[in-house]
């Protein structure tokens, strides 16, 4: 399993709207393959910013396969009209717990 | 639920020893009264960063609580030798999964 971490800055006032066309780009992108689960979080010191922590089977099932695909335009045509900059996005592997 | 979301950078070549002192701060912060569960993942692009994703039941459980008690300098001690500069830590509020 790979986690993406995605940092993302919405244009002031158009949280809700957001969070509005989140509910359909999660359809979209939980047809990817690899795809395994997302979780959408707000900041509470930054309300501005949203947080993505995306699960994929591999780093490869999101870089090649789905940021290649026609999904990902329809993902980012729904979302990222509210964007205010570009995503920050890394990606890390998990510990095992110990 | 509030998400605790914690990028440490670890002194280059000592992230084993960062974390073997892991596995023992995991028993201490997991004592803290609001603790609800820690995950531990390590950066694919930068291998000297770690995510830590740790749930709270409130912001305060952590603020208040869990910073201003002694399980917060046993915590430290135990790991705070590695880090490379302070933490980077920011909050979230889950959204409703939609």
């Amino acid at each position: 399993m790979v986690l993406e971490r995605a940092l993302i800055r919405i244009v002031d006032g158009q949280e809700l709207e957001f969070e509005r066309s989140l509910l359909a780009a999660r359809e979209v992108i939980a047809k990817a393959p690899g795809f395994r689960s997302i979780r959408v979080l707000r900041g509470i010191e930054s309300p501005h910013v949203y947080l993505l922590l995306i699960e994929w089977d591999s780093l490869e099932a999101h870089t090649d396969g789905f940021r290649g695909s026609e999904l990902f335009g329809q993902w980012r045509a729904l979302i990222g009209a509210h964007f205010d900059g570009a995503p920050l996005v890394e990606h890390y592997a998990p510990l095992p717990p110990g």
